[in-house]
């Protein structure tokens, strides 16, 4: 079952510094990214992660880094680390293999809003790191219908084969997003907006009283919502 | 300001047995129909308000009445007071004037599912009470857009005044709606769906945080929705 | 996109009595089976409803039948219509297609305890009525890790497309699971437990907390995990 | 029904930049005016999408401006582009008609305290960008009855057609006043006061708990206010 | 500073069966009437204790007695107990001294709503069973400002030395009426309502972010309310 | 009832700037002394509104005046207005008369913490701005009983009128001193503590669920605390 | 580490109908008790479950077994099967060993209401199950601290090894101990008290912020409580 | 019962300045560490306190020292106080006894990832002050099934006598430990994550729902946890 028996040559614990040491093939023994969480960890140990990750020859991502962590990722860059800060600064990227994938696609992105963008793109860059094909519609929230419903025409010619909803506010975009296409939606619910049900609540509400079936990943989670689909295509392929 | 003044002989102040006085006028100052809560009235002392408003020539409705204050109504009838029981027991009426109104219309009430129609028949009825017309478009979820467009274009040729839009679980109903008409659309958030979000929440939530601009009502409040329905059509003659 | 135009011919619109026009196309459009919920309608509209289903050749499943339908229910199978309860009664299915599918299989259904295993039934008898093959292991938490290794080892062997993995109480089996299998892991959270985070509200914020990439449904969602899943297989043989 | 079609030579979609179309006319087809909300746009995003507008001869409204984009504005303003910042910087208005009303008025705000007037006057800037004339009262509150009812006496001899009541604290005040007067009342939660039901979470609760058939937009909405109440009497006209 | 030392030849605690010692003299040692919780008692337990408490020369009150309590209160009655269900059976007497007070007064009691009468009701039977004078002022909410300031004007003739304000909905009565009057104002919000806030939610927030000097129980705690004023009553004497 | 009638020849309207008019006796009308809410107002507005009231011959005390409202009262100060920062900066205090109350006295304040201390500073120091007598114990908490009750056993010597109990964290300090005390306790609850109920909603819901029958105000309102004890003292009078 | 190696030869899983094999050993191979979870099984399920554990010569406790399960429970004892309920029903336990433990004690059981007792009763008859000695000081709350005081006192001398506190309403029982005795003491929330924070909510929260080191279990869990004093009682031993 | 009668000699409270008395042994009564919280005193407060404890021969532990406290240590030990800043400045320790015990050992602690580790180096260094055997293994989250596995075999070699376990997003750790091991587990939830659930909320309710018998702490409790577990081992020596 586990992937663990199959690749018994492989060393996949790297020691960083005496703190601790990190199980680099975690992720990769269930076919998904390196992805490393931002928060909680020291500049220093984060930076020691990714030379060890990178002497090993693996890529990675950095989901979310602090402030202090990407002022020392652009510092490490000019000392010649392949380390690429994506999405405003809300993902970073090591160069190199990150996954051992080879999924198919496209995956369908859609955003209620201007302000869903960002999320949306930390989604965009994890999909891109691997190879897979994004259709990408912006800012095509329920208040406008006809344009909506003229994005999903022309995205609907691609055949997605998941869609990706990000939607904030009162989060209705997945819902009717769902009643008009065939392949499995997924709501990203987007923290923003103020006053009660604000900062994504209301939306993540929505999406999980949805009258239609779909699925549902935390608010702002548009990295976690970028591997379940990756994992959704890998089981195309078996 | 108050109309208090200006019906110096009429006396609102009725006695309800000996246990409280019932200011019978407090919503008729307003312009609003005589609209008695049924919880935490005994049924007897509902039935001697009831023969109290019927004896001074009003008529009023009875806002979800309880069950033995239905069962007591029944009662009431066949010893001949004209009590009606509406909206599939959640509402009663006593036959006779509930408002000074001459309000014009029509008013617009949609649902999403078919489980939102209970409470849009309180608003519906309350509305009819006061010779409202109404033009009705029931179960037009926003999971079949293109019925809710049809249902949507037909209604539009009547030129409702007013939206009062009923949605429960995830509440996207009023915002695509607000999103297509003209005229103000009330949301009324119905307490129906299971899970987080459920009994009306998530619908409310939803409301709140429109990206259209939609005032909202309480979960359930279809009497309220219909008050708020007939002062604005009330202020469309002045 | 939508599927509509594809199907010119097909009148979808089912006249219930006068109270309501049933859009019985309306899941079909989008390649999910009929699915009518119970809650907010009465036995005679359910009834009405399935009977105009089983004259135009479908077949449908009801989900969460009130006990008052369930009743109406028994007493129409015994007067002919072919209608079934399942899963304790959560369900009941009208004999006939109620989809035009060929997903492919097997779906994985795990749960954490025998009181998680009611709602898995509820997904277990959707995905049975389409035809898709399931897969199951009941009762295997992470208490009990050794045996919950054994079972997924077994199941792994018959290569699920996809998971859904029941759990009240902390929720944690879908996450276990998730770093241990590589098809895609949906969490159902189920309202077991009292107490602080009871009624399934620990489990689900569990699973949207999950340091694992899966995506979620509502609590007790069931049915609506399942139409996920089917809507995941479909577009595996796109 | 939606107006696009009654307006087949107007192009509405703006492109800004590489990032996005903007959809100007969204809601100038429902009657609203153009507001752009601040919020997920970057200083240079916005500042191109007021540039675009300029050109196409229209104006807006910039609904909670950030503090970069304020800064960014102040600079555009000296730069030759006809922007304003009102409502002590909650608020830009971009000068050019920023919708295709002929309201009636006046429109009554009231405040409960000195705490709720930013929020009326972004209500009132609204009001007045589209030439609707505002009588108002602030610092009325409740524990002050006598000089409310003055307020209130001298209000209505203007004959409001609508009330926004902004309250923060318990949220009296829109019930109070909705007893004592006929056009309809719209409570606005404002986002006031510390501990337990702080931050407006005690006034919205109380304001859909009214007494009182009034209706209520979110916490600090005043921008949503405004523009219900426009709808509202654009419906005056028709 | 405890009363202890002043009372040594009191025996305080009662012997009830085997299971638990009743200290009977725990409130008197404060000044507060005896009050036994119904709620967590068998029907038998609480009858054993109130036997005690008689053969031992005592009154006391019962809170909440529950409805195999009430039943078995009744039966107790006929067989000779001195003890009577008050308040619709929401509290029981036992006749007997319940408090060695000699309290002033008197205490003022208004209601919002005819719902608030029932808890109002508790708090004006322990007043009355110390023989406080007791002023009261039923169904006087915000939404009929005239008939609640006449009710003060008459009120505040009898010099009330404390205000229990009952309201549910809103809660906004007692921030009214404190700011009319001179004595402290204790609110108690009252469990009515439905919908968001309901149940006495928003009554309770409402009353803790008054804009008002006032004081506040919990949801329904018509009886610590009365004790508290007594406390405030006892104070007066010193 | 209202005093307003009694004292016809006092103008209590005082103009500040355009902006608003500040209803200076509103407070002084019910006995209370005058307090004004530092939040929402410019401290350009703040200081007219204290030269206006320092002209007129009245003093006032200002809760939680903003930073920037600070800064400018200090300036103030120099240039001789006659201001205090009181409380750590967490009141201010015109000097002048506050109100015109003649209260006795003693009232007592604990605290539970050392971090509760703040709050019940500003409540002392309203008390002393009218001439109320005030006994403290503070960092008495339930951990160390044998300390709470020495200092209660001093305290009481005193012949307390009212408690006032500050207590953050699990809130306990009320309900023991009420066990323990004849006058009427008034709960504060602290904004202290993290994690879970932390920021006072432990405490503050702790003290409404008090087994004592004590009275509460929201978290962190030292201010409105000391005004009801102010209330309650003045009854006494009477 | 875990026992399973050290016990080869035992066959814990037990088939139970076709339904479901029971891991009757999971438990046990970590030094607890056999406890199954009443909720969400039939009582036919529970029965053949006991009769398999009992033919395999063990014994059990059910928690919390339904009103059926209870009632078929009390046929099968008449019908032969060694079973008992206890604490009024909460508990069912089946003659036998219930697990391999030879702890030392004994444990102390305090409650602060008679309202309590039952769930204090579930954690009795869990460590009587398995030999364990305990002492017992109930309805011995903070309000009433020179009792609480006397029954501790008689409580150390019998050198309890850990203290379970069980106390609904406001909680602080546990606190109160925790600052008098040596032992580690765990607070068990129990669900009593109405309005906010009822339901043992505020005990809970206000158990977690207690400023004394002490653990918690969540509401009502007597028997997770009296599971955790045996293992501390365990790690006694080794 | 409480220690004090036997130390009769000791004088325990300090006088800090003119501010408050500090109990210096309310901890050591029950043999527990000194532990001084460090919110809600001003530095020079925390000095005075901390050079009262140095010379009266005490050392002590300071919980949570605000940045500016923190800036006045590293002052102090240059000026030659014995005072140092741990686990990342979240503790500070006056070198010193903290506490009169001589406990056994050793405690496990255990990581679900890298975020957990300053929270538990809290607990760490509290231990090590007072000379409890630690072993540590961090980063071993349920996701990585046999790397935890691994660890856990390693520890239970060592025979600890409790684990804490800490664990934020889903909590999922403790009870999959409490499956593995036979001595008590305390669950330790961490604030890390974003989105619903986040900041420990998820991690607190899911142990508190655990399937195992575990207790709890609150969130980010590390120096609770510690004390807990220290007064567990004092247990195994009496």
């Amino acid at each position: 079952m586990t992937r663990e028996t199959r690749r018994p040559g492989r060393t996949d614990e790297l020691r960083v510094g005496s703190e601790f040491r990190y199980d680099a093939g975690r992720w990769a023994r269930i076919g998904a990214p390196e992805v490393i969480l931002g928060e909680g960890k020291s500049p220093a140990q984060l930076l020691r992660l990714l030379e060890a990750l990178h002497r090993s020859g693996r890529g990675a991502l950095v989901s979310r880094p602090t402030t202090a962590q990407r002022t020392r990722l652009v510092v490490a860059r000019r000392e010649g680390l392949p380390v690429l800060l994506l999405a405003g600064g809300r993902l970073a990227r090591l160069t190199g293999p990150v996954a051992d994938l080879s999924p198919v696609g496209p995956v369908a992105l859609l955003t209620a809003g201007t302000s869903d963008i960002p999320i949306a793109e930390e989604a965009r860059h994890v999909l891109k790191s691997v190879g897979v094909a994004v259709v990408t519609a912006y800012d095509v929230g329920v208040a406008g219908l006809h344009r909506l419903q003229r994005a999903l025409r022309s995205m609907e010619r691609k055949r997605p084969r998941v869609y990706l909803v990000f939607a904030g506010r009162e989060g209705a975009l997945p819902t009717v997003v769902a009643g008009l296409v065939r392949a499995p939606v997924v709501g990203v619910p987007v923290s923003i907006g103020y006053g009660r049900g604000g900062r994504g609540e209301a939306a993540l509400n929505a999406m999980l009283q949805s009258c239609a079936p779909i699925a549902v990943v935390n608010i702002d989670a548009g990295v976690p919502a970028a591997l379940f689909a990756l994992q959704l295509l890998a089981g195309n392929r078996r």
